[in-house]
């Protein structure tokens, strides 16, 4: 029982289920809570539009605060959509639940694993990018980034398997002071571009006139750039944890969220824009205009260790949201049953420990560089607005209150733009990895949809409604596996004999003839009432010569009660285990396929 | 059933008990099998000396014949001793064996740690050194030698789980095939120094001076150099496998592998000085010899191709010792009776795994770098050799043969020779590696001494001799654990009817009130005939709560018996095993650890 004190240790003490309860959060503490995920793909999105831009030559970088102005429109466009959502479902309007209301299965389904895998990616991109802040102000951790991602994702998960909620306000204080750092950066930023305050030398490809450039290179750093809008969805997600009103509550988080994005978001790729910033492979693009505006002091610190809070914060969310969809999906029968079970600390812990294997396995793969993992990103979530808004538009249709057509138009534009942005992701990143999603995608519905059949195909198989089913006879026959004659057996015997059996059979496998007259004559001294039958086995395959052995048996006296007495030597410690075969425990697995017999373990517990 | 339809490709058709035969080799093949192990010490023994000579500067690397000239008279007084030990123990003189026979636990112990170890590090040293040889002809694998490190070992491995027996012809072809290219090298080499061709120009150091130098340094290189003695027990251990008369047979092999081993050793150190071959860390020593000699035409390549067959050969005596060595301890109860048994192709195969997996550890861990790998080899084989060879000094005095005075002066005097190259390895090795073996092998002797308590401690608790054991009352309490009301639990309860039960319990655990409500209903309607108890886990802790039930049970009815009927589902597939949680294996661990209870099993096979 050592392995429950270290759980208990590290997890927690078990929490009664009575315990459960629902915290409320004020909108302050909601939009904090959250919009992290949202908020913080500022610390990744114009690095990502930035890095499309240069391979055009570092002159077109000045178009990023276009790219980024018509990205902020399509943000707000989503986010009115999204309030339409909210109001609807006020207990939850996370894609998985509103398309499932609304569309036929494969699209919901389509949903569901564009949700897993938008979650997992989260956690990927958001630690690798948190890491990246802190590795910029301090290269000499450069090389250990997998290792400090890995432990951030296995911390967070350890925090949540603890079941601390994510409704507290101790979550708040890391994002506001996220936004206020950013905010001073921004303004002050602003205040030296205005007052014309000279830039370092780097940044002399600047000039006034935008260069000529293609369009499929705008619409490629257009798509890198839309990884600001992820972490829209959690608000939607999380409108049940809002106080009452939560509908009304949940929406004005919404907008305040997306005039906090469009200002941070605007605000940053305005200032790479002016300090000239080419981004580089050790040390991010925020990381550098910090420096720029702070020159390496106090505040540049603050601004970098605030940038990895609130990534951390982001990734947390994932924690909280990927194991509800399985939850939901196991409900549904869509997802193993596991997902539906709640570990001793309440949380949902085998969605837990999933989801920190996956993006631990993500982190590994891809070394932890945001970059290479932001191709997979984006597209799934697009994918979720998209089908969220289309299930809208239907809802609209069937409901037909006021103003629906109105309504349904809006959702209905929301649908089609993030559809073109979906499109453009496949085309544009389909070689970067989008490809990747695009397989995954298919096969995780695959894996839903077989599951489900599983499952019904047992629930049929199960039922005692229509069929009597199978059923034992009266007679029993008992064999008793002898591996030696000692008190494990005597114990075994006699628990057999218990059985009252019509016949009783002792069969014992021999390997060499030395063995077959030893434990014959050992067994007539010690059981003289009962005869040992003794099979050779040539190939010392023991547990095969009983499989076969009880399989003729079964074939002769098919539906009675077939009993294997298994006598099972329990050892007192753990690494007792090692010293004994396993021929017992191997002897279970064989004889459990063949459906009419029965299994009696006799253990003898080992005292030293 | 894949898996073993994967095996049966890989290991090969199970093999019948009774195909095993003892084939017997001839001198000429025997000296082939068994003597690999040693000459194949020649590829990194003068190397070894030159890197410890090396830092007393480049010129006194030319003490290095001197070195191996002592390393030559050790190795023949080694030999004379070893004849004596052949001639007494005809049907096999391994180092355990012979102290096992002659000297108390802990010291035989010692041996077998030792002969352990050692084996393992044949396998690493002798598979990166082969590996090394490659590399040096060909430098653009050097990156990958870890890897191709670990495939030879698990080619070996898989080979010797196939059961091909060491002692076949096919194994002498590229034994003499090395002692041959190695020999026409060798004379090539010499015949230049005689006629006094010019060597190239990077041996410019060669004087005929001798320099002065440290005897620390002399003694390091001497201990470094004695490498060149491991795998003279090899022959001891394989006499059994001779023709008739086996003792003369070996003995004679054993003074020809010493002569060879004097010519190859001591040519390859005479050819180093002459063309003052200087270590390098990605060319071996005799890899520079064969291309200042041969100049990298076809007989070099040839030569470094022999040099790792004959390597691969030595690794693979390893794979037939180690698994006997195990064999005999674990005969003596001193390591896990695993290692008793056969495999299917009547191999060792749980020692030929155990081998492989820790030699690959060990090549990983020391990046297959056979410098780094050397000093932790010989001190153990000079610890066999010392053990040996006292219990042979013991033997003598026992069974007082003729002239036996003279005959235990002799196993004396080798012992007492190489208890001194222990002490100098132990000393000068110590910061080196060396520590590790020190530490190792009281904690091995530690494990042995473990086991062997263990397996008696087992066997007076099984015996039947004195004590009539526990035994079960007549009453039978039956609980029978419910999970939902379905075809799999009517089949138990079936089972547990006809044990005729004198007390029924039909136990569920429930984790909510609604489900209580649900399963009584479901219960009565199709189960009228008995109650249904449920518990409610406030904890969701299922398999803690029927522990907890049986256990108060049990403590009211003691000594009767206590039968758990658990109805289990056995998918069809292996991943539907995924879908289905595994509380009833975890329940049969749990309840496993208490002696006063039986567990039927009750599969319910699903068809689909």
């Amino acid at each position: 029982m050592n392995f429950k004190r270290i759980k208990n240790i590290i997890i927690g003490k078990p929490i009664k289920t009575i315990r459960e309860t629902k915290e409320r959060v004020s909108r302050i503490t909601g939009l904090a809570v959250f919009a992290s995920d949202a908020l913080s793909s500022v610390a990744y999105a114009v690095e990502e539009i930035l890095l499309v831009l240069v391979l055009g030559g570092t002159l077109i970088l000045s178009y990023s605060p276009f790219i980024a102005g018509a990205i902020i429109i399509l943000a707000f466009i989503v986010i009115v959509s999204y309030r339409q959502t909210i109001k609807e479902y006020p207990s939850g309007a996370g894609s998985y639940i509103v398309s499932r209301d609304n569309l036929p299965e494969k699209i919901f389904l389509t949903a569901a694993a564009a949700l897993l895998i938008d979650y997992i990616l989260t956690v990927s991109v958001s630690i690798s990018s948190g890491v990246a802040a802190i590795t910029s102000a301090f290269p000499v951790l450069f090389p250990f980034k997998v290792f400090i991602s890995l432990a951030f994702i296995w911390i967070i998960a350890i925090v949540n398997l603890r079941g601390v909620k994510q409704a507290g306000t101790i979550f708040a204080v890391p994002v506001y002071l996220f936004i206020f750092s950013m905010g001073i950066m921004i303004v002050v930023g602003l205040k030296n571009m205005f007052l014309g305050v000279p830039v370092s030398s780097f940044s002399a490809f600047k000039t006034t006139v935008l260069p000529s450039v293609s369009l499929f290179l705008l619409a490629r750093a257009f798509s890198s750039g839309c990884t600001a809008l992820t972490g829209i969805e959690a608000i939607a997600n999380g409108v049940g944890a809002f106080k009452r009103p939560e509908h009304v509550n949940a929406r004005v988080a919404l907008v305040w969220m997306g005039i906090l994005m469009a200002f941070l978001f605007g605000g940053v790729a305005v200032l790479a824009n002016y300090y000239g910033i080419i981004p580089q492979t050790a040390e991010t693009v925020m990381s550098q205009i910090g420096r720029n505006i702070f020159g390496g002091n106090f505040m540049y610190f603050i601004i970098q260790f605030m940038t990895m809070g609130i990534l951390v914060l982001a990734a947390n969310t994932s924690f909280n949201d990927f194991p509800r969809v399985l939850y939901f999906l196991a409900g549904d029968k869509y997802a193993p049953r596991q997902f539906l079970s709640r570990g001793t600390r309440l949380a949902f812990s085998n969605g837990i420990v999933l989801l920190a294997i996956i993006s631990s396995l993500l982190v590994f793969a891809f070394s932890a560089n945001t970059h290479a993992l932001i191709p997979l990103y984006a597209i799934g979530v697009f994918l979720c607005f998209t089908i969220s808004q289309f299930s809208m538009v239907k809802h609209w249709f069937k409901v037909k209150t006021e103003k629906y057509r109105i309504r349904a138009a809006i959702n209905c534009l929301g649908a089609v733009l993030t559809l073109i942005v979906v499109i453009i992701f496949a085309v544009m990143k389909f070689t970067h990895g989008a490809w990747l999603v695009i397989v995954v995608i298919p096969l995780v519905i695959k894996g839903f949809l077989k599951i489900k059949q599983h499952y019904d195909a047992v629930a049929k198989q199960l039922t005692l409604e229509k069929s009597p089913g199978e059923h034992f006879g009266k007679d029993k026959t008992v064999i008793l596996l002898v591996s030696g004659v000692n008190q494990g057996t005597k114990l075994a015997y006699e628990a057999a004999l218990n059985l009252e059996p019509t016949r009783f059979i002792a069969l014992h496998v021999s390997l060499t003839h030395e063995e077959t007259k030893k434990i014959k004559k050992q067994w007539n001294k010690y059981f003289p009432d009962a005869k040992l039958s003794i099979v050779e086995s040539s190939y010392r395959d023991i547990v095969n010569c009983i499989v076969k052995y009880t399989e003729e048996l079964d074939r002769k006296w098919k539906h009675d009660n077939l009993i294997i007495v298994i006598p099972e030597f329990i050892p007192k410690r753990f690494w007792h285990h090692l010293l004994h075969g396993q021929t017992a425990t191997r002897l279970h697995y064989a004889l459990r396929s063949k459906s009419h017999i029965q299994i009696l373990e006799v253990p003898f517990r080992l005292r030293y």
